[in-house]
């Protein structure tokens, strides 16, 4: 595990990834860009439309056995084939936040399999999370992923899951931006 | 669960608190400094020698059984008798932050009774903990305890007890700051 990585998600007129979809799910929604910039690091290179950060930091729900899967599958980002990504900031409710560590657990793994559905995704889908909230951050987590163009369909089917489960009753704030490299 | 809250301690010439202790238990130690300034927010309002900064945050170890005795024995800051307090910033290893949630979790309190000693010592003793390995801080946790001066040597009882747990084995870095307002 490498020490928390600060990362920011800058979107205006430049950056790599040319945003191909901007979708408001729920809440208040962020404002159009045609351009993604993503940077490593304390300090922002871009200046842009918003700007969102987050740390790329150690597990917060995985058990041993469940890191151990995702290791030996979970790809690295970054692969030449993998041209689109989908950068899915979300903010989840004060309940959420106030129920005790044993019951976000139930609530994110063994009533709504968030790990083992995104388990069946792997290696195909290259993922990075980013937590916010003690930032001081509108969004609690910025999750980045990345994929090849083929599998787009395939990744829609795990979103779309995932939005059906009891976890996401907590979310009440969520923007789906997709992006490819271009 | 309040937002999380951004706490600076700030080390130098002024502050409500004066330190009466400075000892370094293990790893780099930090400047003396004469008082302790604790403030609320997020722009620290002291220049000091040293400042420190966390958020106080969701419970990340406790079930909801914890939850609730917690709640009911916990003493909020600031009680008028408490003008004992101890300010101690912790870093952890590496080691510690690559194990999984569960193995976190089995080292914090099935096996290092964390919680539940420290449940002994309520509502004698106030605590707030803030979260900093986020922020890039050179520390993971800074601990703030308030206790009225007859219960300082129950709460160095505490202290030992916990120095000497499996779990203290993953602290790489840790300074004990007593205080007295004053």
């Amino acid at each position: 595990m490498p020490p928390p990585l600060l990362v920011h998600f800058t979107a205006g007129q430049s950056g790599s990834w040319q945003v191909t979809r901007h979708a408001t799910v729920i809440g208040a929604p962020l404002p159009q860009a045609a351009r993604l910039h993503v940077e490593v690091g304390t300090h922002p290179g871009a200046a842009g439309i918003w700007c969102l950060r987050g740390v790329a930091s150690h597990a917060r729900y995985a058990t041993a056995s469940e890191v151990g899967t995702l290791g030996a599958r979970q790809p690295a980002l970054g692969r030449a084939d993998a041209t689109c990504a989908a950068l899915i900031p979300i903010q989840k409710s004060e309940q959420w936040w106030a129920l005790a560590q044993d019951e976000r657990r139930a609530i994110f793994e063994e009533r709504s399999r968030h790990t083992a559905r995104s388990l069946r995704h792997l290696p195909a889908v290259a993922r990075r999370l980013h937590h916010c909230r003690d930032l001081g951050e509108a969004f609690d987590f910025l999750t980045w992923f990345e994929f090849a163009p083929a599998y787009g369909d395939a990744f829609e089917d795990l979103v779309g899951e995932l939005r059906g489960t009891e976890e996401w009753r907590y979310v009440v704030r969520e923007t789906d931006i997709r992006v490819t490299l271009a």
